[in-house]
């Protein structure tokens, strides 16, 4: 992991709704991330009450704007609000240290 | 959600263990960093596979360290590294901006 780069915590709850079309959108946005400029990876769990938690790195605060404002991400973003989220709470932070085990 | 205070994500896998021990031993951490000087909030999630992600909000980063040399928090963190997870990521971030939905 890259010292100071960014980190997007999206931590949501799912309502209820159709779970194939959900997890479709999901694994695209999750390909359409990979491929963005300045992405670094990707850490997603959701458990068996629908709460999940996704870690998205990115190298600057642009790339973040720029995922944030690309087209098909918006379309899911609406579908997110409008029928998939009850709720979900989002944090950009920079990421000061970093350990590993096994180191 | 405080701007300016810290998220320490805590990405991680479980090996095959105990879980009733793991169980009690993460409920007991909970409880105990919920009592710490500057904790803030906590959401913690994992899957079938055994795959985390918990992130907990601190006030600052003596908090942090503060936390991470608790007795009964060391000695949690030597079980986890003998015995609990096959692997962890832990990073310490600054959270520079934060939202919700519904806002």
């Amino acid at each position: 992991m890259t010292l100071h780069c960014y980190a997007v915590i999206f931590t949501s709850q799912r309502s209820s709704g159709d779970d194939d079309a959900y997890q479709a959108m999901a694994q695209r946005m999750e390909v359409l991330a990979r491929t963005m400029p300045g992405f670094i990876d990707i850490e997603s769990v959701r458990d068996s009450t629908g709460l999940g938690i996704t870690v998205s790195y990115w190298a600057d605060l642009p790339s973040i704007s720029a995922w944030r404002a690309y087209g098909e991400h918006l379309a899911a973003q609406q579908l997110g609000r409008e029928t998939w989220y009850a709720w979900f709470k989002l944090r950009i932070c920079k990421v000061e240290s970093s350990r590993e085990f096994p180191s």
